[in-house]
């Protein structure tokens, strides 16, 4: 079948009861049982049926909450079960930003691979463009030109290139852009403020964004890719954040 | 500041304790405290120092375990407590195959993404051949010649795959790539399983795996991102994996 070394025995992966409860709702997630919107029992009864302690089934709880799987019920009675939730984006956020502290990977490396994501959707973008999407895209450019706090901005900013994501209709992509922007809010919260004009800068990036929507109108993906690819360096270089960032 | 909607008040966020207690961590990998292979006190004394329930630093403790961030400590004595790790896979692995399970997001969604850094990494490793790195990859190669079983032939590939993205310097490609491959482990290693001639295929692809080597190795980075690409498409439609992906 296969060379020696594979074929020795190893051990077997020692699973605790909480990663038992967390393996058995994927398999049901997997296989269909469960879905977005289920709820799951109270507590007390699921940890009965599972055969397991209360604290097992709260530990695991935990775990699907904080990766955005489940959200927490609360009281009592019918509704107080922990429902399943279809939102990826806290979870994989907090994953990323913790990770970026711990610095398994640099900020060079995520406006790299922002860069990557941001040419994909702008390119996918231009070739399904739709209205009720482009529509609130234009909203959103509008409402930058309003006087805004710089988080406010970073939010209007956030929601702009999110929103191009989902209108190329890759979800998974859409995911990783709002996490990454998740985990790095405070570094380019903190180095706008500390530009020189902030309000000329947010002015100047608003225009960038009407030019990358105007593309995306058009259904002019390359032009869209090119200018959101100006914009992503030029803000970054503009704000102080990466140093070696180039495009492969 | 700015307009009144967003100075309106609104609900403080309700922390629970071990959500403050994973927040406190955080705090400490950001400003520096804590870095990978700390040791955090054994449980007891964590939840003392901190004045909250062992339960509370338990679960906290669960969800940093379950994303890749701590390692949990066994025993008792000086190292028993949990250590901090720097590992994004498993705990990006994970999060990315609850949510494709979820159907947060598509398995073409993965395939496109997964595609655009692919073609990032190729390109990046070709621009900075490194001795031990090629020499890596050339063993895997060789090492694919062998007979094996899908799973193991698969765990190759993804070494293969994992270790380009490792040679072009990007850890958060790296780890993304990792976790990708994670999350579509058992659709890839069943949709080879049910090929007429696995042992034929498996061939094919490692000498597609020498040709992008290649190209790296001479530096040619556009070549190896469209070998890379061939390959890819190629690959999923043989399995019959993904309907509609195309690249931007």
């Amino acid at each position: 079948m296969s060379d020696t070394t594979s074929s020795q025995w190893q051990p077997l992966p020692r699973l605790r009861t909480h990663e038992q409860v967390v393996a058995e709702i994927e398999n049901r997630l997997n296989s269909g049982k469960l879905k977005a919107g289920d709820r799951l029992p109270p507590e007390r009864q699921f940890a009965e049926a599972l055969g397991v302690s209360r604290g097992a089934v709260r530990e695991a709880l935990r775990i699907l909450e904080a990766i955005g799987v489940v959200e927490a019920g609360t009281g009592s009675g019918p509704t107080s079960g922990s429902r399943i939730v279809k939102d990826s984006t806290v979870g994989m956020g907090m994953v990323l930003r913790i990770h970026l502290q711990l610095a398994s990977f640099t900020q060079d490396d995520m406006i790299e691979t922002r860069l990557m994501l941001e040419r994909l959707t702008c390119h996918k973008a231009a070739g399904v463009v739709e209205g009720d999407h482009l529509n609130e895209l234009r909203r959103l450019v509008t409402q930058m030109r309003g006087p805004h706090t710089v988080a406010e901005y970073n939010d209007l900013d956030t929601a702009f290139h999110v929103g191009i994501a989902q209108m190329s209709g890759n979800g998974l992509a859409a995911a990783m852009m709002a996490a990454m922007r998740e985990a790095m809010r405070q570094a380019m919260v903190a180095g706008f403020e500390n530009l020189d004009d902030p309000a000329g800068t947010m002015s100047a990036v608003t225009d960038e964004h009407q030019l990358i929507l105007d593309a995306i109108a058009a259904g002019d993906g390359d032009g869209a890719a090119e200018l959101v690819t100006k914009h992503i360096m030029g803000f970054y270089h503009v704000l102080g954040l990466g140093t070696s960032t180039q495009m492969g």
